[in-house]
């Protein structure tokens, strides 16, 4: 799926004049005049439980990225180009002015409006950095040590509460002890005490712990200290870990309620801390200069080796993408032959492929809610069909559906754009296809020098829709986890990303788009592993990608005509690998319908 | 050319011992155990006057890139890849340890060798970025108030006192009191005071001033202030400027010598002074900060607009590359004739292209000396034919060419790479450089949204390469300026470059290259101009690339198998506009070889 993911209107009993009032009501206790709300919660994420949606308890808005800010007599709420329309209708226009973030940043609108103000943040809900990009001349910032709209959320959902527990190393490939003997080597070369981890991920994937707080993602939420002796504090509520988990855990890990946080970090009085600015609430920051630790600004140390995946986690997501590929090709098959009949809808569709997942063995769930996007549905980049917007999957149509799944072996992210027939598709749609194709093969049969990064390769996957004044409005491609989140740093194919080189191990995806608005929308994508290449006369490393979805292209919105004998070679060899690996595992009738699918073109 | 210039050997009188041990004799009045001495001089820029290449009188190395530390009881040069047989071949190893830069990094070194030691250096040398790169922990880095080293360089040579001249508006296009106007609105935008233009090449755009102290960028060294009024200090040795030149520059700009400038600082207590980090000496920062005013960092005002030539400039391009083409075919016709026989040396040919050059309208000089590399020598990216070096150029092998020349109203830069003949050339040779071309022309005919930048669009033209493994260990290409620097910031094609959107009128080089150590070169270079793209299709600006060098490559080297027909077809188009631009300039024999030159493939 591209990066984003989408809320949940939440229920509470007061009307959003109320929820603003008695905001502004608990702002004087805390002695400022305004507040600021992001999206995130405390582990700075993309997923954000019920109890954690502050934003949308406030605001009525429920997208995945946004902020409001409140002033003593006017209030804001800012996002970006994929919720400008949706903001407006989830908010009160007499409470709320809508604000795109790029264009009118919020920085912008406190420079004007709030002059001489004082105005709280949490400091728990927004990192150094985050805090810094809101600093104008004559604003002053205050962090507060209670939230004021914590206060006034009467009605707050608790927290999730799921278990922690053991992945086994038969999935993670390397043990616990193992992981943090290397990060704590690191710390150690840095000259370093401790490491925070308080990204969720790291904690989960150093200890080989997973959970169930969050929706999609199997994260149990905690944050972590690393010591350079290998140790590790993990602050979590101890009702999650039971005791199945603490025995996995050791006696290296203990295992404490957040509230002991301050005082684990009064102990570090005196050391060098490594903190990962953007990955970390200001609130460390703060805590840690107060007690007298001296901060080492670095990356957390779990992050680059999470996101070079070992031979088990490689293997593990060979074996999650065959099994996925089967759930794929059943539904393929199915939609192709009801699609053209028109009986279909957007949720329908949405909910047999989920069907079919649920019979893959090791499936957890989704890893994001399936995009399914009919017609002009497919053009909105981050749809989720809801019952207000379910719409029926009409004939001759494009039909975007953009899914995948969580394994206890490997997660998932795959966008098939399908023609519903009977009728064959337009040239135009063909020609815009197959352009989007060409740039997803460029990007898959790239072989690179390491050292390369993600942005440097982005321009391949988009030349064939440049040469034509075309373009997509998103990245290319995201990293993915390994039974963790589907969207993974620190890699990206995106002109946004950091220049992090992409190594051996990596998984990313590799999802060109072209969206036609109001008419239609395509996106073609696979996930890819980085491999080394295999090149003879390479006198470096190279690296190159081996693809890990096995699905069919519907052949209906190619134009063979545009593709090159490489392109059509690549085309026909992957189709060939898809018929060889996932035939086996369906039904007769699927088979007959793969071969198909899968024939030479 | 790539992005290096070449070291001159200095006369001194003294030893190379003697000049180490006299610099060890002024440390101890310095109240330093060690000390510093990078490449640059006191403007940063990448050539030095002799009066300023200290590297070079202290170590012998004359490289254009590298950097010496001396302690009590060793002393080490840091030199990069390119230079590591030069400085071994120029330095005493009695004296000096040889050090790769990135491998070896002199902040290691200095953790190694230099604990609880004061190492000395001269803040006007370095930046402050460059000082925080050398920072380790245990070693004091203390700037000096005075170069122990020039005390010790008694037979320093004067520092360069070329006259400082106007440049024409006919050529500049737009006026000094304009380019002000702009530039000082920027400051007030921001809210500063005052903006130091450290590099000297600021001050000759904005003042419209040109001068001789350097060897190829026609520059006048000074450094400016610009206020907010749109006022400038310029300091420079009065006599330097002359009434001419004084008139030109108007009232609102007062030249003053460098010695006031610590008064004129002075006298920017309180404000808010624009500060550009990289491109300053870190003298500027110490003494801004003593005297109380604010520091803002940012970029130098002028970089950017520098770079985006204005309409006058890219037409004054245009015709420069138009005229310096006539030089380039007689050359090539004359190199076609004579080569085959044996008789021509790297340094005969050289001259030759410069005798033909001198010839053309407008020229000023070499933008750089020429790189003329035979055979193996052609594998050394930055080398340099000296008598020592120069070799002949023989029948049936690989020759490089990489020249160009400063015009009043442009700056060129072209390689070419030529097989000698008779014979013709194999076909591993002929396959390099066909893929080299591939590449090259990838990124000439790239159309791109507006966003995109240099670093995203390095990879187009190694991807021909990087398909067979192989690669090349420079940047793609570099920003021209008009009548400046042959190398110009911020733009490159580099994936070590800034992410600096490319806009309208910036002039780089689309120079991808192979090199076979040992055996040959390939560098195929023209000059590129970024215009609009005219895509009906588009819903956003894109951007595209007016190619603005005009000679053929040589078809002996191009194996057009391995062409795609729109490749083979730009080649075509491109040979046919360079015949019909330059035949009419050129004599009837060289015409009638640029027709066989340019002859459809």
């Amino acid at each position: 799926m591209d990066a984003s993911n989408f809320g949940v209107t939440r229920i509470t009993a007061l009307s959003p004049t109320e929820r603003l009032a008695a905001l502004r009501a608990r702002l004087a206790e805390a002695g400022v005049q305004g507040f600021i709300i992001p999206r995130s919660d405390e582990y700075l994420g993309e997923y954000v439980p019920p109890s954690g949606d502050r934003l949308a308890w406030l605001t009525g808005f429920t997208g995945s990225a946004g902020m409001a800010i409140v002033l003593p007599d006017r209030a804001a709420v800012f996002t970006d180009g994929r919720y400008t329309l949706q903001v407006r209708e989830q908010t009160d226009p007499a409470l709320w002015e809508c604000r795109h973030i790029t264009d009118e940043p919020a920085s912008a609108w406190l420079k004007a409006h709030a002059q001489d103000l004082a105005i709280g943040y949490d400091p728990w809900l927004q990192s150094v950095p985050a805090i810094e990009r809101l600093t104008v001349p004559g604003v002053h910032l205050v962090p507060l040590a209670a939230n004021p709209l914590d206060a006034a959320w009467t009605d707050r959902p608790a927290p999730p509460m799921a278990q922690a527990v053991p992945h086994p190393l038969a999935h993670a490939g390397k043990s616990s002890t193992d992981k943090r003997a290397d990060a704590a080597a690191a710390l150690r070369e840095a000259g370093e005490a401790a490491a925070v981890l308080a990204d969720p991920h790291s904690a989960a994937w150093l200890l080989n712990i997973r959970g169930g707080d969050l929706a999609h993602t199997p994260l149990a939420l905690g944050v972590a200290l690393l010591h350079a002796d290998a140790r590790v504090e993990l602050f979590m509520a101890p009702e999650k870990v039971g005791a199945d988990t603490r025995v996995h855990l050791g006696n290296q890990v203990v295992v404490r309620p957040r509230e002991e946080l301050p005082r684990a970090l009064d102990a570090l009085r005196g050391k060098r801390v490594r903190i990962d600015g953007e990955a970390t609430p200001a609130w460390f920051s703060h805590w840690l200069r107060e007690a007298g630790a001296e901060l080492s600004p670095g990356e957390d140390p779990c992050r680059l080796p999470r996101a070079c995946k070992n031979a088990t986690e490689r293997d593990g997501a060979r074996a999650a993408h065959r099994r996925d590929a089967a759930a794929m090709a059943r539904f393929l098959c199915w939609f192709a032959a009801e699609a053209p009949k028109g009986g279909l809808t957007e949720m329908s569709a949405a909910a047999q492929l989920l069907a079919f997942r649920r019979e893959v063995a090791l499936f957890r769930g989704e890893s994001f809610p399936a995009i399914s996007g009919a017609g002009e549905h497919g053009a909105i980049v981050h749809y989720r069909v809801t019952p207000e917007t379910d719409r029926r999957i009409a004939p001759d149509e494009v039909y975007l559906i953009d899914s995948g799944g969580q394994f206890l072996d490997g997660t998932t992210d795959i966008t098939r754009t399908l023609w519903t027939g009977p009728g064959s598709a337009p040239a135009v749609i063909k020609d815009r296809v197959t352009r989007v194709l060409k740039g997803h093969v460029a990007l898959a049969t790239a072989r690179f020098p390491a050292g390369v990064a993600g942005p440097h390769l982005d321009a391949l996957a988009r030349r064939p829709l440049w040469d034509a004044g075309l373009d997509f409005d998103h990245g290319t491609g995201h990293g993915v986890g390994s039974f963790l989140s589907v969207h993974e740093g620190p890699v990206a194919f995106s002109r946004a990303a950091k220049v992090v080189p992409l190594r051996e191990g990596m998984i990313l995806s590799d999802e060109p788009g072209f969206y036609a608005a109001g008419e239609y929308g395509i996106r073609l994508e696979n996930l890819v592993l980085v491999v080394p290449a295999e090149l003879p006369l390479a006198n470096r490393p190279f690296l190159a990608f081996e693809t890990l979805t096995l699905a069919p292209f519907d052949r209906a919105l190619i134009d063979p005509e545009l593709l090159t004998e490489a392109e059509r070679g690549w085309l026909n060899a992957y189709h060939a690998r898809v018929l060889a690996e996932v035939a086996p595992q369906v039904d007769a009738p699927t088979a007959t319908w793969l071969r198909a699918a899968c024939a030479p073109l």
